[in-house]
């Protein structure tokens, strides 16, 4: 394990799999790409599974390779932080269906020597986490002290202790859902829609020529717009205009808030993939743990072990505190240990990634209340 | 007067302004189609005028043209509804900027002879008022027993009693607010991004070609979401599947609620006009009334006889109770007579257009309070 166990090392992990999906398909081999940090100890007990959101990827705590921007949870993860590599082994690994490193419509079909595209199949949130078991087997380890993730990541955390009670001690899940409402799979059919709409996506079969930019763009604004609470963005933004004294009484950019979305939607396209962003909420609309267990979502959880703790942001309209509190009512009908907290934050969605002293505190304690 | 006074006549005016616009430039002429019910009273003080929504046209209570479906508020303006052409002489005025048949940048520019396109004005919800006061005049109306209407229609009835405060008797404005918010510019800004996106749009020159229908639509269903309350999209939807038992693990159409917005999409592109759509978005994103008057929103109102009235829907998170609050607030601090009611209904935005006993019951008696 040694060269697993320097700081920030970017892994790549070919899988012989087969990995069985919920669609019926099986996916061979199974690319990884994933970032380990700190040190697995002896007794193998230490190692905290990172998962990341819809448009995440494993650099967590580092550099972003394209962006160069710092690691999306560098205020979690790090030395001093809640996460830390003095203390824990960190695995932090690109879902499957993205687009840096693990297997995803962009990568090449071993069968055809052609990139996947549209053919690559269909995947949920719990073939994301099965493909993430194989990598924890691939490196030894059976049980993880705590599965981590907010947003879509809090929801393969959720997953991973239905899945895997056996493997999952602790279960810390920030600003998520145990399935997607149909306001969130509408807001995920706009985005897809733009990106189809795009001439450039040609059926998704566009690598090698000109990608659906401007309809990714246009999927993640719409997004980026559920990611903000309508306050937040009065505050960041209200009526400013851009750049002028005056209303231009034309189509540019005139207000703040309008240049800053086209900016998050021009920028994105530098970094991801049309086609997995099209699975990748699939996956997520697909969502429905408790469909997965009678249609209660208490029945995932009967018997469990696994110490919960959900966190929820007063001002977050995507993935509202009462989808929390229905995870906790159901850990509670089961019998299992799950604790509760909603924070303020004026940043809704977004607070999960943003400065928030108080998450970071909560998980601090959370994951330092499972250690003997 | 005669030909105005049958019950639901579709009129087309060509008035010869010039209309001073407040971007700077001028119209004309100024075509305007309306609709007019009922009969003008002797003493001309029965005129009711209803002001449309963002997509909304003058048929008000007749049956669309291209959709064959009753007229828009029907609910509310019919024989023996709040709005009666028994008791009133009711105009509803296609805005200029629209696609149905008013001034607009699919209309012939007379100069050229070819569509304005993108070289139509950029317009504000006040040059729409002021179209609208052009033909009142025409039709020898010159106070108004009432200004009605709804979302973008109320902005309307807003900026006509802050801007023509003597020929306001009364205005009822539900559903609205005094200023686009930053999340409602963000929301339109999208909408307005996935139009431009679309290769067809072709900077607006796409007469007589093929319009940007995939652009239009997304934008239609990213708007659409904006209407309707995230219960009411739970309760009409939730997360049923669309005619099969199950996932299909592909990409089509799966949940109802996809379905429906598709619908959405698609069915509007044969309704309305992609640059129409940039036009009206853009003059709502202006509105801002406090900012004509110094930033004060009272300074509107001043001195004003007008009643107001004042509606809002408890889970219309488009224009939120809080933007009524606030406009309430100003009328109160103007020494305006104004009242104001928090409406419960599921439906989110829409409510206004749907099947509310109580909205109708409420306008009911505001009008009739009016009258000696």
């Amino acid at each position: 394990m040694s060269d697993d166990q320097r700081y920030g090392l970017a892994r790549h992990a070919i899988l012989p799999g087969p990995l069985a999906l919920d669609g019926g398909g099986t996916l061979l081999p199974v690319e990884i790409a994933y970032e380990t940090y700190g040190t697995l100890n002896a007794d193998r007990g230490n190692a905290i599974l990172i998962c990341h959101a819809l448009t995440g990827d494993h650099h967590v705590a580092s550099t972003h390779p394209i962006t160069g921007k710092p690691g999306w949870w560098s205020r979690m993860v790090g030395p001093g932080k809640p996460i830390d590599p003095a203390r824990h082994f960190i695995v932090c690994a690109n879902v499957i269906g993205s687009c840096m490193g693990s297997s995803g419509p962009a990568s090449i079909n071993a069968l055809s020597g052609a990139p996947y595209a549209m053919r690559f199949p269909v995947i949920t949130i719990r073939d994301m986490v099965r493909a993430q078991a194989m990598l924890l087997d691939h490196l030894g380890v059976s049980v993880l002290e705590a599965v981590v993730g907010g947003s879509m990541g809090g929801m393969q955390a959720l997953q991973w202790a239905a899945t895997y009670p056996d493997r999952v001690r602790a279960a810390l899940i920030i600003a998520s859902a145990a399935r997607h409402s149909a306001q969130n799979i509408a807001f995920h059919e706009v985005g897809r829609q733009a990106i189809m709409a795009d001439p450039n996506w040609a059926g998704g079969n566009y690598y090698g020529a000109k990608p659906p930019a401007a309809g990714l763009a246009v999927a993640r604004m719409a997004a980026h717009i559920t990611y903000l609470s309508e306050a937040g963005l009065t505050e960041k933004f209200g009526r400013r205009l851009q750049g002028r004294d005056a209303k231009s009484f034309g189509f540019d950019a005139d207000f703040q808030v309008e240049s800053y979305l086209r900016h998050q939607g021009i920028s994105f396209v530098d970094r991801f993939d049309a086609n997995s962003y099209l699975y990748i909420t699939r996956a997520m609309d697909y969502l429905d743990i408790a469909e997965e267990h009678g249609g209660l979502l208490a029945n995932a959880f009967r018997g469990t072990r696994t110490r919960f703790c959900l966190v929820s942001f007063d001002t977050d309209w995507l993935y509202p505190t009462r989808e929390s509190r229905a995870i906790v009512q159901a850990l509670n009908a089961a019998g299992a240990q799950g604790s509760f907290v909603e924070l303020s934050s004026p940043y809704g969605h977004d607070a999960f990634l943003l400065d928030v002293p108080e998450l970071n505190r909560v998980a601090d304690g959370f994951l330092r209340a499972g250690v003997a």
